[in-house]
């Protein structure tokens, strides 16, 4: 495939991140485009009318066509490369833990790491106050549930690295900038340093 | 395939009825074994260890295995079906829709039907009830971008019915449960009488 590919992002957001991470493991090439999100620049007209029309990123620009969602991305930029297992099962298994990552641990821990990190705890309403032991709990029970599966095994699915592992890195690596304390989760941080040693892993500030 | 394929399910939720609906429209054969969530069966020891760490259902069990998460089991069933469609963009485009739903549509639509319907007002907390309002407006929010995307389109992705539409229709054909006004939303009511209007088609409370 040869077509044009462009990120559309906030480089330091894991979602961002993971599509990066995607197409640096993955051998491929992509152009970024970086959005101040503070100013509000993916919610101009333009953008909402060009780009995304949720308002959000990231977002990959595919010739002229555009994909939001950042595991979708991940899966196109994935396409026909060992990240995704070609097995059924082990194929629904690795959707399994995407689905799991945006619906169960994304909302807890990256939205406290938004908040305490970019917006701070002044800035917060006091609906957002009132939702953090919440999703504190609901973080913490995640990477228990990761740490649990973890054990005995290498990676989440089968016996090689999948989009799985890329989409559920991007967010609990950093899960110190919310103050999840990652030591209490040992498998998980061997995870971590084995995707770390891969010669090919970018990180997220880079 | 010839597998037994076991649906563990609550079946008034939208998230098993999903399943149930591309089972149908794939022409899968499934069992189904339903838990009584309010009562808390799929928080027992015997189910986080056996069927899904998570407590959650539904979760399709294939052979001796287990498929967690609505999307992947739908991904699953439909494997090889018209449901997915081989084009690359197209394919990613439809999980696009997918990941959507479980971020931005899901926690929104169904959980508001959930705590209306299944709670009840009395019993929410008062977190719960402050999360409301948000969910309300988030929940409008996610049908305008449908409605606005299905304007001269048949269907979510491409020309025909895949994944996208059956893992979006599951909640939306009941968002009126949740005091949705789908009146409002001409092109997704229309979307949900093309669904409703395939003969394979099964109904949530059948």
């Amino acid at each position: 495939m040869t077509e044009q590919l462009v990120l559309h992002e906030f480089s330091l957001s894991g979602n961002c991140y993971k599509v990066r991470l995607t197409a640096a493991l993955a051998g491929r090439q992509i152009e970024r485009r970086e959005y101040d999100i503070m100013a509000g620049e993916t919610r101009t007209p333009e953008f909402i009318a060009n780009v995304n029309s949720n308002g959000r990123i990231p977002v990959l620009e595919v010739g002229d066509r555009f994909i939001p969602e950042s595991n979708a991305a991940c899966y196109y930029l994935a396409e026909g490369s060992s990240l995704i297992p070609t097995d059924p099962f082990d194929h629904a298994d690795m959707l399994h833990w995407m689905f799991w990552e945006q619906y169960s641990h994304e909302p807890n821990i990256a939205t406290l790491r938004f908040w305490m990190g970019w917006l701070g705890p002044e800035q917060l309403s006091d609906l957002q106050r009132a939702q953090m032991p919440q999703k504190r709990t609901a973080g913490n029970a995640a990477l228990k549930l990761m740490d649990d599966h973890l054990r005995g095994r290498e990676w989440f699915v089968g016996e090689a690295m999948s989009l799985a592992d890329i989409c559920l890195f991007a967010y609990t690596h950093v899960a110190g900038d919310a103050d999840f304390d990652l030591s209490r989760y040992p498998n998980v941080s061997a995870w971590i340093d084995r995707i770390k040693a891969d010669p090919r892993t970018i990180p997220l500030d880079g």
